[in-house]
Order: C-alpha cells, then structure tokens, then sequence
C-alpha cells in the first residue's frame, strides 16, 4: 500500500487512485462525458452539500430534490462498512483524515449544485419529451463549478439521476467523492418502457412502487400497466365497479381502487414516468365476463351446443361497441396519457369460427376471414379512442392480420420471435413500432447480456425506417411471479435494456457494462429495489446485516 | 349454489363440499391416511384450541407449541379476504353463521389436541432419529378424538406441521375446518437436506432462519452449512479469528461470530434440524489463503516463476495438517452434529504439478498421480475428524479419485450428472451415499416438476445397494444468489425434493403434486417465507397488500 500525503478535512477522507474500477460510474452510460484536470475529483459531504435552484421552480423539482438528496446520503452511509474493513485491514489511517494518491488530482469539496430549470416545468411526461441536460462538476473555487442545466423539468430529473450516481464512496469508505467532468446526455429511444402485468398474479401497490423507483435509476420513462386479462380484473372501474367485483382474483384485497391508481400515475408523474394502461382486447378477456359475459362470443361444441367457457369478445354485436365506447371514456379520462395500449394479441379464432351468429353476421357483411373480423373489431376499438383524443398502441398481430386499414398514427408492439423481419415490414409500412421481443424478463435463461445485446435498430431499413422505432420495453409478465419474486426478477435485467434505450448505439461492450451494471445493482439495493446479483460472487459495499 | 342447513356457532361457520381441491392438504404427502365418516370434517377455533400435553414435556416441545399455535392463527386469518370475497359475490351467508354442505358429515369443534409424547425430549437431532408420528383427527365428542402421538420429539415435531397443514378455511372463508382422519407417518429417507452456501454471497442470519423455517414447513431436517469457500471465509473462527478478519467480504457485517452460529444451531435443534457444517479443502480454499497462505500451494509459470495466485491446500507440509487439526478441533466443539463435511471436490491439480517440491514429495512418497496425492491428503483430514469422535461425508471426487482407502463410515455426496451410474458404484463399494445431481436450485430453467421426478433410489442395484442411499439434499449455490433473492429461489422448489425424500415411493403424481404444493407455498408466504408461484397464474388466500 503506497500512501502518500493525508489531509485532515472534518470527518471525511477520500482515497484517490486505489479505489476499484467500478467506482462513481453512470447507469445507463450518458452520451458524453469529458473528464477534466487529469481524473480530477471532488469530495462531497451531505452534512455540509445543498443543491441551489437558480431560476424555474416547481413542486416536480422540489419533491426530486429531496428525493436525490436522501439517495446521496444513502451512498454515503455506504462508505461505512467499506470504512470498517479498510482500517480493519491496513490500520494505517486515523478516521477523520484524508489519503490522497499524488496521482490523482484533488479539487476540493463540493458544496452546491446550482440547479438551473431553463423553462417552466410541465405537468405530465408526454411521449418525446425533452429529456437531455447538461452536468459539470468541477472545482468549487471556479465559478459555476458545479452545475445542472437543462430546458426541461423532464432533463433535470435525468440529471439528478446521472449526479447522484456519479458520487462513490471511496475505497476506504471515509468519504464520498465524484470526477470532475462535463456531461452532456439525452437518450437514444423516446419510448424506454417497462411492462408489467398484474393480472396473472395480482402485484401490490407497494411493488409497484419500488418498481418505478427501479425505473427512475434506470432512466426508464413508461410505465406499461397490463392491468386485467383473462385470469383477472383488478381495475377498480367507477363507470362499471361489478368488473373488478366479479373479475379480481378478490374484490376487496386485489384490485387498484380509483384512489391507487390516482396516487401511481402522480408517483410516476413526479419521476418523469409515463403510465400507459392497457386494456387488452379483444382476446384475453375472460376475467370481463365475469361480470359482462354478453360482451364475450359464445363458443359451441361439434354438436352445436354452447361451451361453458366463453371466447373472445364478440365483435358482431352493437353491445359490445356501447360498452366498450362508455369503457374507454373512463380510461381516458382516469389515465392521463396521450397514449393507450389497446392490446390486439393473441385472438383464438376457434370460438368465433364455431359461433353461427358470428358466421352470418361475416356473411352479411362480406368478411372473408376472421383476421377481416377481428381487424374489423381494433379499428372500430382504435377510432373509439382516436375520438376521444387519444392516441392507440397496438401489438403486432393487429398489424400483421390486416394493417393497411390501420390508421397512421397507431404504434405497432412487436413482440414475438423474428423481431428483425417485423422491424423491417412494419417501418416499411411506414408504421411506428415499439420492440418487447428480446427483452421478456419472464424468460428465466435469458440473462441480463443477452437483452443488452438487443438493438431495435438491427434490422435492414432506410434511415428513415429506422427513425420510425420509437424505443422498447422490457416486458414482466407475471404468470410465474408476484410480490415474493417481481424484483428481483426484473432488475437489473430491465436497466440492461434501458441503458440499450438511452445509451449511444457504440455502447455495447459487455465487460464495461458488467462492470457499470454491478455498481448500479447495489445502489438499487441500498435505496430499496432488491435487484439479483448480475455477475457471480461479490457483496455490495454498504450492505448492513 | 345449491346451500343447506345453517347453523350458528358463534362466529365460525364452515363450508363442507364445495370445498376447492386443494384445501387441507399435508405437504410432504403422509405415508398413511385414512379418512373417516364420508369425508367428514371438524371445525378448530383458535380462539377456543389448545394443545394438551399429556404425557413427557421438554422446552423443545413448549417452543414448538407456541409455534404451532401461531401458524393455526395464521391460517384462521387467511379466511379473511376468502370470507369477503364469498360475501361480495354471493351475500347469502350472514356472518356467524355457518353452512353445511348435506354430502359432507360434520363432525363438531374441536377444542384439543392431545400430545403425547412417549419418550423423554432428546437434545439434539441426528442422522436416524425417529420421526414417526401417529395422528388422529376425529367428533370431539368420542374420547382421544383428537390425539398426536410418537415415541420421540422430532416425530411429535413432525406431527404438529401435519396437524396445523390440515387446517384449512372452508371455501367461504369464515372457518378453518379439518377432514376427520388417522395419520400414520414417517420419513422414506432419514437425511433430508438443504445446502446453503454463504460464501459467494454472504448471506445474512435473518434470511438464513426464514431459509429454516421453510425447512421445517417442508419436513427437511438438515441444514448443510456451505459456510466458506474461495470467494469468502465469513466463519469467524475463535482459534485463528484472522481467517475472517482478512478472508470475509467484510469483517464487520459479513461474519458469522461464535454467538451467530449457536444462535442458528440453537433456531435448528428446536426445530429438529440439524446443522452439518462444510469445511470445503483441499481446492475451494483461496480465502483461507488472505490470513494463511502458507496452507496453500505456490503455483509456478512455465519460466519456474512463482504465479501471483496461490493454489489448493498444500498436502505436503506437516504445517498444513497441524493448522487443520487445530481448526477442525475448534469445529468439532463448534458443532454438535455427528457428522462434519470435509468437501473435496474440484480439486486442479495444474497448481501442485507446477510446483517443484510437490513433485519431490511425491517422488519420496511412490505416489504414482495426482489423485493420489488428494487421496492422501483427504484421508489425512478424514481420520483427524474421526480423531475426533466425529463421521464425515465427502463429495463424489474423492471416491471417484480413490475410494478404497476410504474409511468405511464416510458418507459420499453425489453431484455431478450421470448419478444413476454413481449412485450404483458407490453402493456397489459399500458405501453410504447421499445425492444431489438433480436438485440444483441455481439452476434457473430447472422447474419443481423436473425436481420432483427425481428419485435417489432409481438405479441399478439390489435392495442392500438401495438401503445405502441415505437420503439427500437440494442445493441453493449462491453465485447467483444473495438476500435479494435467495428464499423464492429456494421455494418451493426445495420442498419438491422433500417431498420425494419424505413420502413412499409410489407418491409421484405430478397434477395432484402441483395441486398440493401450490396450497403448501401459500402457507410458505403466510408464514412470512416468500416463495414464489409454482403454477402459473393465481393468487393466495389470505394475501392482504
């Protein structure tokens, strides 16, 4: 151990050049980071550390504020089994000192992040909002030595973020420290979502919670609420409360009341996190007719006489697009988001097939086959909420059995196998398109390398094709998981896929981010999210048993 | 829904016949029940129900009382949401009362449950413990109605588990009700296992009691304690506490100290579990080597130059056996269980061929190879362990390297693949053997049913080879593993394999076993061990979020 000059300074002491290689680094990598003076750093002390708003203020900013300050103190504390261990093993530095490797240059204590809001804040994160901001750190004698920049509130956010983890403790855990550098960051893909269903297992408001958390450190910007399918209902409906009464797995302990959902939206709201609901239909719908078993087709058997069990929704009756018209009102007003995913996938047609009112009805009107009649059924789902000013997310099947009628602005969800191929056909279409397929988090051999390595961008197309992909999501669903497992099972695979989504297309090299991904994993830890271990044996610093 | 007579009793109701199918179950299945009356059934209160101990008592036996109690609390409680649901959806059964099913035989409440205990309490558990208990559940108004009866403690241990498994709430909720029945039980295989390793990830003492309190649900009564490894020495050892001091994550808050390890003994004893610790040499031994890397061997490049890694143990210093026969010696008063595991796998040898004195030590000793070399040393750790009054098991390797020299009373520990093979030439030896191939919790794409399949018994050799498999154990490594997600990696999956080392033979139905286990987890969650879900969507009664 070559120890060199020590620097009392308070309570706190940094280790310069000895400190691991995978210390103060940013999940998902920002776009550019230029580091200054030499590996230059600074200390950090949250006793003494206050962020400084300098122009446009906003409850969005002062509830962010408070929040990344906590986060700064918890990296902090996480100095302080390193601490113990340090002098533990070497013995050769009093507490209250500092260490500092001649190589590295010092630059001083940081006391203030001036945090300057260029633009007055907006209320909700929209699709294509403004996320980039600009981040210095250096030395605080220099004026405007550290400082967060950006346009939008939604950019600030990401750089409270990117701040936050830049600080590490240092190797012998006295102090926080963080490079002096400039970043300039803003993401690849508009569209960074997470899916998850809570319908397969009911998923409480509290994981949802620590979900979105999960979220906001990785940068992840939608919120994809598969929030009822076939085996359940929890959507507490105002317009039609018997859904939730009959179709929750229990109507008192597993549904989302109004009053939980409210409070989900504004706890993404305030992180920058769209919430987009999706009410699938017209197949994965059997938990609807629980309550509403008119709205579902009537199966019958080879001799003509009716199944018990009901199909999809039937798409002949006038009575379906009633209620579904009254539906959809509700959600548009419940959901804020510009955005509704309308699902579309996976119809089984044999119910339809067997039904002799359905027959007719396709007689009737000229339908040559049951993709014509489903696809008959999403247009009319789709102008329902275009005329309710919303805009449709559908997946791929709707494109894939018809989509020419399709209107423009619909997005395509590809989620099935051949990703590349439907990349290619649904752009060339010149459709909007979001990918899910390599990042299905339910798939338990997939680790977090393989979804790293997927890029939407992959696929054969004109540069303009390749602007029409609009991002991806990471998909839970939750046949196999609920409360005692949803975590850990999606992070940190999930931030894997969002650093693809908002990292330079060159990022890609997989010991680097194995590296990056493992100190990002323990600061989910230390705030909360139980992220699985990514790569073998270890321990994160700051873990306290 | 076709409903009968109502009868008030207080406010506990039950409902016979439209009982689910999966209500009441014993995980793992008894050996023997009959039932009787036509499916008939009791009602158990909790707040009326005691334990009457009748015969031997013990503190073992209080502890497991007050338990137990709590575990029927729990499983009262879990009507709950059920007793809202039914309500919601049917509002035809006023509150305190109670429905009967007339195809069910309704057999009265049952206030006690006689305990009788036949024999003095043994202190602690060991390899070939009685476990065999009897249990009837029968009208509280016939004498000994209710009775649980076995010669030793750890079969009245076993007894309470089925005792309070067979409680169930009735569908709608209002009651815990239990078939009338007559249990006979006992174990297939008398070693049934749970490795943990907390080596490659420390894992802390809270998540290592939940880890045994699943045990105890599951009928496993070993706790095999992978306690150190290359990774990470968290023992903190009295003798030479410098092992965890350099060789620990973290020698603070990633050690177990003296008074942890009683602490967890003293959890498993009451608990009729016991704890076989794993001391893992020759190879797996590199943090030994951060405090004493005098015991392993300087490995050498092709130039003659010593490498900067050391390698495994060095079997030929006097050095190395005498630090061994000290440590062992503390391990030995450490641990009170019979048997110690000594390890032995994985040994590479390309360390001690580099080295040069090794290759003279081996010339002065005529040993013809390498896995002689292990042998030796191996057979030297195994008689200092029987030195001290003490049996061993070992992994598969040093049979495989060398067996014959083995003492005959080593226990030898499957598991690698091709096991129906090695199962057959170690008993073919004469040699007990334990297996664990086949329950590899690590292994991710590995679902219960593969798991349960799994038979130690399934190969070819006569009845006296088939007596030597001892039973086995299911084996959570923890590379990939930590508090994160360590207990729904385990569960249920572990109990699948003990299922198959409780019950006969001839239990290996895969839709009854999943109806079953898919109730067993849902006791797991409302005991606060969070397993995960073992098929597919659902959700547990009693979850309340």
């Amino acid at each position: 151990m070559g120890l060199a000059t020590l620097i009392v300074i308070g309570c706190i002491a940094a280790l310069g050049a000895t400190d691991g290689p995978s210390r103060g680094n940013v999940w998902p990598k920002p776009r550019s980071v230029v580091k200054f003076h030499n590996d230059g750093f600074v200390i950090v002390s949250p006793n003494s550390f206050r962020f400084n708003v300098t122009h446009y203020k906003c409850s969005t900013l002062d509830d962010a504020l408070v929040r990344y300050y906590k986060f700064l103190v918890l990296e902090r504390q996480a100095g302080f089994t390193e601490r113990i261990h340090f002098r533990t093993s070497t013995n050769d530095v009093p507490l209250g000192q500092v260490h500092i490797d001649p190589n590295a240059t010092y630059r001083g204590k940081l006391e203030t992040l001036e945090v300057e809001l260029m633009a007055p804040c907006e209320h909700y994160p929209y699709f294509g909002m403004d996320e980039h901001y600009e981040l210095r750190i250096d030395s605080p004698d220099l004026p405007y030595a550290a400082k967060l920049v950006s346009h939008s509130i939604w950019g600030i956010l990401r750089g409270l973020e990117t701040f936050v983890q830049l600080a590490a403790p240092s190797a012998d855990g006295t102090a926080l420290h963080m490079s002096s550098c400039m970043i300039s960051d803003y993401p690849r893909f508009s569209h960074r979502g997470l899916l998850i269903d809570t319908a397969r297992h009911f998923i409480p408001l509290e994981t949802l919670y620590t979900l979105v958390d999960g979220m906001e450190a990785s940068k992840l910007n939608t919120f994809h609420w598969h929030i009822v399918d076939d085996q359940s209902f929890p959507y507490q409906s105002s317009t039609f409360p018997e859904l939730s009464d009959k179709g929750a797995y229990n109507p008192l302990s597993h549904v989302y009341t109004q009053n939980n959902v409210k409070a989900l939206i504004e706890y993404c709201r305030i992180r920058g996190i769209r919430v987009i609901a999706e009410f699938d239909t017209p197949g994965h719908t059997r938990s609807w007719g629980d309550s509403h078993p008119e709205l579902l087709t009537v199966c019958y058997d080879e001799t003509g006489k009716p199944k018990p069990i009901l199909g999809p929704m039937d798409p002949t009756k006038e009575s379906t697009y009633k209620f579904i018209d009254k539906f959809f009102a509700e959600l548009a007003e419940v959901f804020p988001d510009k955005y509704m995913h309308v699902g579309g996938d996976e119809v089984i047609k044999d119910c339809w097939k067997s039904n002799p009112d359905i027959t007719k009805y396709m007689k009737m009107h000229n339908f040559t086959g049951y993709n014509q009649l489903e696809s008959f059924y999403v247009d009319k789902a789709v102008q329902t909420i275009y005329a309710l000013n919303k805009s449709t997310i559908v997946w791929q099947e709707v494109f894939d059995n018809g989509g020419t009628r399709l209107d423009r602005n619909t997005v395509v969800h590809i989620w099935k196998g051949n990703y590349p191929e439907e990349l290619r056909k649904i752009t060339a279409a010149n459709y909007m398109t979001l990918l899910s397929s390599c990042w299905y988090l339910d798939h338990l051999g997939v680790d977090w390398k393989v979804m790293y390595k997927c890029d939407p961008q992959n696929f054969e197309g004109t540069p303009k094709q390749k602007r029409l992909v609009l991002g991806g999501e990471a998909c839970m669903w939750s046949e196999v998981v609920d409360f005692t497992n949803v975590i850990p099972r999606v992070f940190p695979r999930a931030s894997a896929a969002a650093e693809r989504l908002w990292s330079d297309q060159t990022v890609k090299d997989i010991a680097d981010a194995s590296n990056r991904l493992d100190e990002f994993r323990c600061r989910l830890v230390r705030r909360g999210i139980h992220a699985e271990p990514s790569r073998g044996p270890g321990y994160c610093p700051g873990e306290i048993f």
